[in-house]
């Protein structure tokens, strides 16, 4: 196992030079919340966490660490659903929650340029003042900040119609390892002088450069959108139904498949009955657009192809408090299986007329291995999140007996043409899987790049690539 | 200087023994077809073109090249502005011309699997064909290849709705300069398993690894759409008026501007009046999409912005034919200008509002300096094309007196933020110019990446980096 330079007490007063005594966290319980994520349970054991403000200070503690070869995992909101930000190794966990200005939103050129530690949906709301919209919403946009959504090129329910993170970074300022700063380019809708760096860095998962500076594309903000959910009796008709939508060419902002075990957990978590909970799975349907008779035809639309593809039954949102009852339960879904048991996420994508096969491949695999799993999400996109639960609060047990069924779950996916990741990242979670749907020559220019901005390999050791990584420790 | 091996005739029967002799070409006059392309007049001399069939010829030749130190340019169909198929060093062209299978239109998952050889506008007729649309349309589409656009980002008029090529891209194969092949994804519209590689090669100018496959995305093709000329007495006025168009926060999908001397030299060129070309500056708007009332409306508040903001008049296209007519003056003007006297073109990009600075910029350079200019491109984007005029015949002399105007266009350019080059490419044309609109960190970064994928710098050399390379030789 790789093993890194220690935090001595000389090095946390350098670091407290560099970003000031306050922001600088070296002992429990605070420093405990920057070993951990959203990631199952897993809790690891940062020596010192730093909070800079400026991109000077970024520089000065990665000069530090390039110096003394202390490693360096750098941590937007602590969200990530991979491992992304896990100090598995130690040493100095960077936290950009302080770099949290929206500097500028330009409204001549539909630009915003923020820092990296601005929350998803604090830019969302200053963008929607001035009438435009950031479209990329991942289920944490309440928390999770937007180096963290570059880093791991972070979607959600919108991306269907609208894309990822990386269609609206147009370019980044952003450190290496070294020390050294660089920009990408501007506020430009096209720019090709040289290589496209802002898009490497963008899903790098913060392992090639720290991400100081994001200018965003913003786009006008639909004026109308509508919601519809719809009932079936059988995931399988659920999933053929969205791949009658696929053809039917109608483009939803949103296009979300709950299977009934979701539903359940969703009932309990919130406390309250959700509309259809009887059905073996629903569909939400958003269409939006910027003229309201548009809207109201095309999600009319949907809602006949969905009937005529087997629905139950179907409802319009006719309210913004239906349309926020509708939404809250998909929004809940990722607490809300969370509360059913300990689990393990495989955020699997297919070709979008391969979810019924992948949907069906999943069942197949929980009922040879003998588990349960909960499954959901962007079937629009082809991007379901496979929860594979246990009761076993024991991680090493629970290791044991879900490996073999991840495994077969991810073996479904890449055999269908498939990822293993569509959203999460890889992070330390799903290293060892990345082999399952990446060659081994894309893998060694993967490395090759790695090596080529971070040549001692300081910067979020563990991640991405396969390594021996220690075991969690045991939660403070 | 540097040196690379020479082509022996050994070598050419190697290179016959892969891709058969018919597609080997090692004699004038047809060799010297792939020594140049659409940039300005340069001509260099390839040693010997190949013409591969599969994959498996491309890294054959790769191979090859790899074992004897032979430098490889990859070429499309050799429409680039910025010399990027030009083989500076000599060596061998591999042009991926007889790769051009369409492999699969898949009408459910909205993907398009091709080979680098398939033209633009035959994919975009393939694909139309099941009211599916492919949108990059550079002027050069009824000749231009996919593999090409790929390499270069290739932008077009529909952009400023729809995006660039890299927008389109989902996943490649990709043979590296070694000969090892590799795919970094497949039909799927989220995967962030591992870093962006895909994204990585589009725009890398074929000087990472050549491209033998695209996956790309597909969207429904938009139903309806209309067009709207509008003529300006300045080109001031003009101008300001795209920014208001920006403001009025409706997308067209074309939005151009064409100064009065590009309209006479479309005059000229299509030996036919053209509607308004007594205006000092004309806007060419395009408003489509899927409800012809909404696509009316918009066009009409389009036409209403540009009145307010000091059009003369505009005129709609109410027929295909008059439609056609308006579309012809913008996508000649390409050739209209390479007739009007030897030029050099200035791909600027600026902030779409700092357009109206920029062309104010130009024209004062282009009277500091005593040369005549020629603008007109995508200002929706952002994207000024400058075309740098000289009578002279002698590229030396051109050179001399050009170069200064150039210099002092693109320092105009960058200090509004812009870059040197929108859409067509840094190549060997300007990568001199690099620096100027990228830190010298961001060009170590590149430079490092270069290295991983192509450690002996025999794939395309002399192109993106600043680099001695020799002058061009005299036309066969």
């Amino acid at each position: 196992m790789q093993t890194f330079a220690p935090v001595t007490p000389e090095i946390v007063e350098r670091l407290q030079t560099i970003v000031g005594a306050a922001n600088v966290i070296h002992r429990d319980p605070e420093l405990a919340v920057y070993g951990r994520d959203e990631t199952e349970d897993l809790q690891y054991r940062a020596e010192v966490a730093v909070k800079p403000r400026t991109t000077a200070e970024v520089q000065a503690v990665m000069r530090l660490s390039d110096e003394t070869g202390i490693p360096v995992t750098p941590r937007g909101a602590g969200t990530g659903l991979s491992g992304g930000a896990l100090p598995v190794f130690g040493g100095i966990v960077l936290s950009v929650e302080r770099m949290n200005d929206i500097l500028e939103i330009d409204e001549a050129n539909l630009v915003a340029r923020v820092q990296p530690g601005v929350i998803n949906q604090v830019l969302q709301e200053a963008v929607g003042e001035v009438g435009l919209y950031y479209p990329p919403d991942p289920a944490s946009w309440g928390s999770c900040q937007i180096g963290g959504n570059i880093a791991e090129n972070a979607g959600g329910p919108h991306c269907v119609k609208y894309g990822l993170t990386k269609d609206y970074v147009l370019s980044l300022e952003a450190v290496l390892p070294n020390g050294d700063v660089f920009r990408t380019g501007g506020k430009l809708r096209k720019d090709v002088a040289g290589y496209q760096l802002g898009q490497l860095l963008v899903g790098s998962e913060g392992t090639l450069a720290i991400v100081t500076e994001a200018t965003l594309r913003l786009i006008p903000k639909p004026a109308h959108k509508r919601v519809l959910l719809a009932a079936f009796d059988s995931l399988d008709t659920a999933a053929n139904a969205i791949v009658a939508v696929y053809k039917s060419r109608i483009t939803p902002s949103t296009l979300e498949i709950i299977e009934k075990a979701a539903l359940e957990a969703a009932e309990e978590h919130l406390g309250r009955p959700v509309p259809y909970s009887d059905a073996e799975a629903q569909i939400l349907v958003e269409v939006d657009g910027f003229d309201e008779e548009s809207v109201d035809r095309d999600l009319m639309r949907v809602g006949e192809v969905l009937m005529e593809a087997g629905a139950l039954d179907a409802m319009l949102a006719d309210t913004p408090a239906k349309e926020e009852e509708l939404w809250s339960v998909r929004r809940c879904l990722g607490e809300a299986t969370k509360k059913v048991a300990a689990y393990v996420e495989c955020d699997t994508a297919v070709p979008p007329s391969a979810v019924p096969e992948l949907l069906r491949g999943v069942r197949r695999v929980a009922a040879e291995y003998g588990i349960r799993q909960i499954s959901y999400g962007h079937a629009g996109d082809g991007n379901i999140h496979v929860n594979v639960l246990t009761d076993s609060p024991d991680r090493e047990e629970r290791e044991r007996k879900l490996t073999p069924a991840i495994e077969a779950i991810f073996a479904v996916a890449t055999s269908l043409g498939g990822t293993i990741t569509g959203e999460h990242g890889v992070g330390c979670a799903q290293s060892r899987y990345l082999k399952l749907c990446r060659d081994p020559v894309a893998m060694r220019v993967m490395k090759g790049i790695k090596d080529a901005f971070d040549p001692k390999g300081l910067l979020n050791p563990g991640k991405v690539f396969e390594a021996k990584i220690p075991p969690p420790v045991a939660a403070v």
